[in-house]
Order: C-alpha cells, then structure tokens, then sequence
C-alpha cells in the first residue's frame, strides 16, 4: 500500500494545479492532429513534436520511432512517430509501460460542435469540451502531468515508466504492431506490466477497471453478375439481380432481437460461471443510461444484467450496409450488377476467428446454392481480431482497483467493453505480461461525436488516478 | 399513301447533304447541355439558344417558355426554356405535335470514353460517338433537318408541325407536365396526334414502333430506432437493429428467379391475347443480344418470347439500395440508426399506382409487425406513374408503318419498352390524342453510357423516316 502522506502532497499539488493542466490540455486541442486526413498530417506530426517537448522538460528520454509510410487519398504520407520514453531506470523498482495516443477522430463544427471542437471551452458544470480531449490526449497527459507533480512536489516517482504514445490509433494504428512485436525484446523487456488509458466508465458516476474486450470478424459478401449497372426498366424481370440474392442471405443471418443463426457460431461461446455472475451485481449502470445513449428505448432487453451480458460476453451480429447498390438520397432506378454487403460479428471467449470465418462461409454458400441464382458469390473476411480477457485478480488490477479507492473513496466497477482495442492483444501477447485498461473518461465522453469533452472532474481526479495507480502498483505483491 | 416521287426527291436531297447534317449533329454535341450539372446549366441555356437560331433560319415560328426555377446543388437556378415551336398553320392538313428533348446526360472522358465525349466523331464503320448524339439531339435535329430539305428540295410541306422540346428530360422534365397542361387547349388545341423520337430500336437491324411502356411505382421503405449512429461493439446485440429489420422486410419482396411475393401485386396484370401473342413471332431480338447487353449470361429466361414480355408486360421488382447504411469501400462498424431501402415495381396495364401501393403498405406493415421490433416503420411511395399502352392499329401507328416500309424496305417491330417516358402518358391524357413512340436510334446506342453514338445510317435514314412519316400521317385517313 502506498503511503498516505506522499500521495496526499501529490493529491494537493494536482490540485492546486488544475488550472494549468487545463491549459496544457487546451494547447494539445488546438492542433487538430486528425489522422484519418491527409491534410491534417502535419498537425499529427507537430503534436509529436509538441510532446517531444514536453518530454524534454520533463527529462525523459525518448525516442521517436519512424514507421514509413502510407498511402492516403491517393498520396504517399509519412506515418506520424512512435514516440518512446523512458522515465528512471532503477532495477529495484517495477517497469510499467503506458499506452496511449496522439491523434484525434476528425471534427468540422458544421457538424454540429457547440463550440469550435478545436478550442478546449469549458462549460458552466465543468466540462472541458474539445475535439481529443477525453480521445486520447487527456489520458496522456494525464501521465505527464502526474510525472510533472512528481518532480514539483519533490515525491520520488515510484516505478520506471515506459511510455509508448502512437499517432495512427484511428487509423488503423499503422505500423504499430510491428513496433511492438520489434521492440519486445528491446525497449519493451523490463516490462513488467502495462496500462491503457483509452477506454470510458461504464456510467458517468462510477470508476472501472476493463478486463475483457470482444473481438471482431469483419466480412463482406459480395454477389455479381451482370458486367455494368443496368436500368431496371429495360432489364426487370428479365435477369438474376444481386441485390435480390444479397438482401435474401442477409436476411439469414440473424433474427430481430439478435440471436445469431449461422450454425456454428454460437458452440464456444464460453459458459457464465457463478464467480463471474456476481461481478454483475454491484456494477453501476442502468437501462435509462443506454437509452439515453442510444436516444430511445428500442434497447432488446428490460434489464441491466441482460444488457451487460450481450455487450460484454455474448456474440453479436450487426449489418453495416452494402457498397455498390444506390445509397444517395432520392430515386434512382439502377439494377446493380455487384453489390458487397458488410457485416461484423462480435466475438468472445472463446470463439476462433478462423473457425467463425469457415462457418460463415459454408453457411453463406449453402444458401446461395439454394437461390439457384446464376450470379456469383464471394464471401471475404477483411479482418479478425480476437477477443481478450484479463484476471481481475492479477497484482496490476488489485493496484489499480486499490488506487480508485483512494482516489474516489468507492471500489471500481470490473468491467468488459463490446468493443475491440487491439493493441490491448497485441501487447499482452507480445510481451507475456497483464495489461490493465485504467479508463479516465465517463461514458457519455462522446469519443467519436459532436462535443466530445471530458470533465475537468475527471481530468483532475484522473491525473490522480494514474499517479496513484503507480503507487500502488509499485507497493504490490507481484508474485 | 404519300406520292412516291416526292418521297424520292426528298430522299435523294437528304443523301446529298448528310455531310451538313452530320457538322449540324457536331456543333449540337459540342455544346454540352447537362441538365444534372449546375456548373452546365448556361450550356444548355447555349443549347437552347443554338435551336432558336435553327428555328429563325427555318422561318419556324416560336415561343420559349420560361417555366421557373429549381433548386440544386444548393442554388437557385433557372429552368431552361420549353422551346415551342409551330411550322405551318393550314387549316387543310393536319397538326401532329412532336417532342424531343436538347439536354444531355453527363459526361467526362475519364469515364471511359475511347474519344471526347463532346466532339463527334466518326469511326471506321460510321458511328458517329459523342453525347447526345442518339440521345436526343440527333433526332430532334432530325425533325428540323427535314423541314430544311422540304424548303431546298421545293417540297411542299404535308402537316403543319408544333414542336416541344425542353431541356430537363435527364433531370425529370420538371415544368414539363405544367406547360402541357396549360397549353392543351392552347398551343397544342389544334394537335391531331403526337410523335415522340426519343427511344430505340429493339436490337439493332430493324426499325420498330413502340406502343407500350410499364409504368413505375418506387418506394422508399424506412427503419429507424436509435437517435443516432452507433457502434456496433459497444451496443452491438442490445438494441434492436434497423438494418436487421429492413433486410428481412425486403428479403420479401421478391423471389431470386423475379416472383413478386406482395399478395394482390400480380391481380390486375392484363391477359396475353391471341393476338397480342402473334406480335411476338416476328420479332427481331436474340437471347445473344440481351447478353452481350447485361455483359453476362444471368438472364433469367432461356427464350426471346418470355424474355420480352417479362421487360414489357409483366411487372418486376427491383431493390436499388439502402440510403442511411455504410455504403463506402472498406470496413466500418457502424449501426446505423435510420436505414431507407428503395425499391421499384415496374407495373403494366390493367395495375393502377394507388392499389399497388396499398398492396405494398399493407403487408410491409403485416410483415414488420411480425417481427416484434421496437423500431419504426415507414412506407412512402416517392412517385408512381401509370403504364401507357396505345393502340398499334391506330392511323398515326399505320402511317409510321408505312414510312417504315419506304425508307427501311421492310415491316417495323411492334414493340413496347420495359421502362417508363413519363411524357408519353402525359400527352395523351392531356391532349386526349394517339401518341406514337417512333426510334431514330439503335439499341446498342448506349444513350446513358460511356461512348454514346448514333451511326449515320440511323441518322440520315431516320431524317428520312420522320419526313415520310410526316407526308404518310398526311395521306392517312383519320376515322
């Protein structure tokens, strides 16, 4: 247990701080580093250089990895760096590596902002509205900051931190992988745990913990057959259409209230044993919270349980649309010759990408042979990634679940995410070690969406959090 | 029967200046009239005035109504005028009205086109290539090319002529029902019967007369749930699913092999007569053609005979696409929240619109309610248009015949067209007069597609067809 005193002088300097990690955090908004644009890639590159500088006065060391290149909107674009640091290296404390990112999702105020998203405005209740405020630059920060009120308050910082920041996480976090799996051995080999903070409470009022992600598997099925679009007027009626044969397979997929029906898929889906079911009970959410999220009621289930259960632990099967059929406003009488519709399955413990692809494909082509159409199918998996799930119990969670007590005075929720973070995997796998995702943000943060924000309560109580967290993880038992 | 050595001077002055009508045709495609494309609405404004120069040097007297404006592309545009047009007002011969339309489809040689889309040009066999060329400025230009020749050659002119070309036909004729309307007992009071040249030969070596069209009813057919966009993992499985709801609706709509599945669709669907079936025999199309049309060898029927009347007189169902889902390349993982499918019931005579869109509210709803969703339904039918059928033994269609015979030396195909030409009914309930669909072009002119033509052939012999057809119309008896 980490001692009352030092983190009581490091609570208090955050605190009479605040301000001015609001005005860090409204310098990093300002540079809309937006990945996904390739006119924005400069900005990406000088919100790594404007962390490198913060890594300078701070003293940590760093590198800034160059992963190449991309290409983009028809453009070869330097991939952003990887930056690396290093913060103390003394081999009788733990080494906790940190993850997080420096890129943003893009934001147009057209789209609805209430305030420009590349300014950092603060509301009347708190909260720190700005395009990357809670996605992911708060969090990131948030460490810097912890490792500044270290240093100004004169605490010994208590582990080794390595730090790994990317600039391509809603991108497809390009080349990072890659990084990972060459610097495991390397930068990576004294690790002895990691940290994500790139994930959302649950609610709005309660911490969590994250130990579970699901995974994906992402197809696309595609049926041709004529050579061009044709008019439906001349040529309805007349020949095998696509969209008739795509729209009658889809339709086999899965029922309205979501049960899953390709043969198959469901038979590993891992059992709810008793310990696991209790962690159901205590944890802070209610029905009006997704409604209110999703902005109606047309939610599947009457209950929280339910609800939980279906986002974190059953599969899930989604239509996400189709590509090359007409999809503009209006009328439009085309006949589309090859059509792709798009669906994911969420998967779970302990489901296999690779099986969940060969049954989707036997199943999608035994019903088309049933069609007896004379157009042609193809079924493609564009990606898999497996879920993931962490023991609660392990040493980095215990910490982190005691660090939420001292921080907010409750025990965190144990949460799972519908999700996927794939980095979660790919360094638990990399690096043989425990990966904790330590969120800072609520979960009404709108990561993705109009005024996206995150509240200086949990900017400030968050940037404590993470500090604390290092505390106690250096004080755990880690046998 | 119109005087064999007339028709053989004016024939013999229209061989003599094909090339001057082939440079006409040219200045005509320069000017590339697009109706769709703001930035080209001054072009077809060019197009406009290019005509009414033609008509001044034709001594054809005109009106050009104004009929407006419209919004696109977020501007407020004028609509380009409806030429009128009146050449001759004896009160001995007949009037026949005739329509054609001086807009283009759009355009661009990165398409695909093997020469400039706006400069004609001729290949090795004859075809002259370039938009607009068969669609429809080859032969409303045709019309005028005849007048000319009558005026060179000393020939008297045998009807007196009102023309109506407008300039939105590729952009739904907006003003065009309108001015019909309001000049039904005006302009067009003293109209015998009507003659439209803007569609095509069934195949392409023998000239037709087209009686028929079948009629469009399209529906838009919208799911919604969620207030918003989300994402598939995070609610994945707890909500109820517009695009799952959607899909199954439409996977019933219609069977792989083109069945109509909504009960009463198929009740009102004329008898094949006797007589009607004779007109089948001699018809000249081969299976190859609708394949080399589809580039494919998906066509539904293994003979021409039901082929042909499943285009002409049996209703299809086509499924365009889905507005509202993702529709882009690459993977997305949204859910959507409002999905519109779109889908069109080409109808033939005796269907009437508002029953086929009963039939199809009411068991779209049937069939929703069935699915025990909490999303909504909502069916529209955005525009419903009769089918047209006209009478092959009216003296309008026997005269076209035997111009057939004098320039083409054979019997035209009596045909009837898959798709809809709104105008065509429209003249008819107005002006309460026999309207005769008669094809300049052939069926491989490709009028929407990349490297339109019209071969010269067509073209002057089509000059030719529409003079003849004028003298016979003039010859026929009209009781």
């Amino acid at each position: 247990m980490a001692n009352t005193e030092t983190l009581n002088r490091f609570f208090s300097y955050v605190d009479q701080n605040q301000d001015h990690y609001v005005a860090r955090l409204r310098e990093a908004v300002a540079i809309p580093s937006v990945s996904a644009d390739a006119d924005h890639r400069e900005d990406v590159f000088r919100m790594g250089n404007w962390l490198i500088e913060l890594f300078k006065q701070l003293n940590i060391s760093y590198e800034a990895a160059d992963v190449g290149t991309q290409m983009l909107d028809g453009k070869t674009l330097k991939l952003p760096p990887i930056l690396l640091g290093t913060y103390g290296n003394d081999p009788n404390k733990k080494t906790i590596l940190v993850y997080g990112h420096y890129d943003v999702q893009p934001a147009l105020i057209e789209d609805g902002w209430s305030s420009e998203p590349w300014k950092l405005t603060e509301d009347s209740i708190g909260r720190l509205v700005g395009r990357g405020s809670s996605d992911d630059k708060g969090p990131i920060i948030g460490w810097l900051n912890a490792i500044e009120a270290h240093q100004k308050a004169g605490i010994e910082f208590p582990v080794n931190l390595k730090i790994c920041f990317e600039g391509m996480e809603e991108s497809g976090s390009e080349g990072l992988d890659d990084l990972i799996l060459r610097e495991a051995n390397r930068y990576f080999k004294d690790v002895d745990a990691v940290c994500i903070s790139d994930n959302y409470w649950l609610g709005v009022t309660k911490p969590c913990l994250t130990y579970g992600l699901r995974g994906i598997s992402y197809f696309k099925v595609t049926v041709s057959g004529p050579g061009r679009d044709l008019h439906s007027g001349v040529f309805g009626g007349t020949v095998y259409e696509p969209m008739t044969d795509l729209i009658i397979l889809f339709s086999k997929l899965v029922t309205p209230d979501g049960k899953i029906l390709i043969p198959g898929i469901n038979d590993d889906v891992a059992e709810l044993t008793n310990e696991e079911k209790e962690t159901y009970k205590s944890i802070d959410f209610k029905l009006h919270e997704l409604q209110s999220a999703i902005e109606s009621q047309t939610n599947l289930f009457d209950n929280e349980i339910q609800t939980l259960q279906a986002r974190w632990r059953y599969p899930s099967l989604s239509i996400h649309g189709i590509e090359g059929a007409f999809s503009a406003p209006g009328a439009k009488t085309v006949l589309p010759c090859k059509v792709s519709g798009k669906f994911s399955i969420r998967s779970v413990p302990n489901m296999d990408p690779d099986k969940i692809t060969s049954c989707v494909e036997k199943f999608l082509k035994e019903e088309f042979a049933k069609l007896g159409s004379k157009n042609k199918l193809n079924v493609e998996c564009l990606h898999g990634a497996k879920s993931w799930v962490s023991s609660p119990n392990h040493w980095n969670f215990v910490a982190a679940a005691e660090a939420v007590e001292k921080v907010f005075n409750c025990k965190p929720d144990m949460t799972r995410e519908g999700g996927s973070i794939p980095v979660t995997l790919t360094f638990q796998d990399a690096l043989n070690k425990n990966v904790l995702l330590l969120p800072m943000g609520r979960g009404d943060d709108g990561a993705h969406s109009t005024n996206e924000k995150l509240d200086r309560f949990n900017y400030i109580q968050g940037t404590k959090l993470l500090g604390t967290y290092l505390h106690e993880v250096a004080a755990a038992k880690s046998t």
